[in-house]
């Protein structure tokens, strides 16, 4: 059995949770608490982050090495969802929206907001934890206007974010409006085809399982499990 | 003709010219100074970063779309310098160290020093321009030395950083040491196996290019080019 090391409002995290749902990849996934230092944690990955995914007693850490894990191992198998698509064109714009999302999105706004509003609740005050900085979230809650106008204008020239077909592209971008979707800091009418894109991903059995989780103590709004909302 | 945009002190660009350079990949380098905000550059990379790759009309952005882009066009041909390694398990420990230092090391370490000592110099007060952070200077050349130990380490176990052969992974720490070099903050006294590696490394004809190189106002120490410092 493989296990997943993950966090429950880590995008980054949930990314891979959608791709392995996605894949049917069989797995336990085990939260982790990064900011605990776990030594038996840290030699599976020394550099302390989640996700990781640990095969047959190999440890793959870190949302791209999954995914290139993933592909390189079972990528030519008939069952494979097709997240990557051929040709070298088309797969530069997944892994370009996919980045953007898990890299510049993550710095922008989801990572702030997820860490000023959850991480720092469990984490004690000597491992930086406390209350919220305001403008950092300010920044964030500013900042995911303009990407939501920018999914609402992909969506507006192709079916999905990076081409005809559903890819590693969308579940990236999905997995990070999630965390920001529990912690109820998505001015979804902002953008009715970002909305209408994020609508059709969140009905996809693998976004289920995401959707019926709820933190101790963290509430999201009404609409975030709603399929039509 | 293919053309990479490029910043000469950024350890990204760094590391793809050092890619570039192994595999004999011809191309035109082109310098972007990114805080311009240039129109055509924006177009072709839409967050605005380097390096970006352009071949035949497609725009590659990034470290790694690069990698992934250049293994998969070309990863089977007979003049491939094999810096990807077979196995999946070969392949992640390339990946999580080229990971490490593109990320990790980045983000502690000469992300920070390149801003505040090069970066700054020429931005206008209005892109974020000024003297440098002492207190985040101060924290990066704290940070360098537990990454030198861990190269030491690395080296201690292993011809090259992620096993028998010289990889990305080497490509890439190298590239993030040389700026930090540039600006005369790598205490090589600390770590002598790293510091053994790094000379072994400097003297790969791929090197050379980048250290004749010279930024106009920020002379390197005189141990920069030597390859036996």
């Amino acid at each position: 059995m493989s296990t997943l090391y993950h966090s429950p409002l880590c995008p980054l995290s949930r990314f891979i949770r959608l791709v392995l749902g996605e894949w049917g990849f069989e797995h336990e996934a085990v939260e982790e608490r990064v900011w605990e230092r776990r030594h038996d944690f840290l030699v599976l990955n020394p550099a302390g982050t989640v996700p990781v995914l640990v095969e047959d007693g190999l440890a793959v850490p870190g949302a791209d090495l999954i995914v290139a894990y993933i592909e390189e191992t079972r990528g030519q198998a008939l069952d494979s969802p097709g997240l990557m698509p051929e040709g070298a064109a088309r797969r530069v714009e997944v892994r370009r929206i996919a980045d953007w999302f898990n890299r510049k999105f993550h710095e922008e706004v989801s990572g702030p907001l997820a860490h000023e509003k959850v991480m720092k609740r469990f984490m004690g005050r000597d491992q930086g934890g406390g209350s919220p900085d305001m403008i950092s979230m300010r920044t964030a809650r500013a900042n995911i206007r303009y990407h939501l106008h920018y999914i609402g204008w992909l969506i507006g020239r192709r079916h999905w974010l990076a081409g005809d077909r559903i890819s590693y592209a969308d579940l990236a971008a999905a997995a990070h409006l999630s965390v920001c979707d529990y912690l109820g800091d998505v001015p979804w009418d902002e953008d009715e085809a970002a909305k209408l894109w994020y609508a059709r991903i969140k009905s996809r059995p693998s976004f289920r399982l995401l959707l019926g989780e709820r933190l101790r103590g963290v509430t999201p709004p009404v609409h975030y499990a709603d399929l039509d909302f």
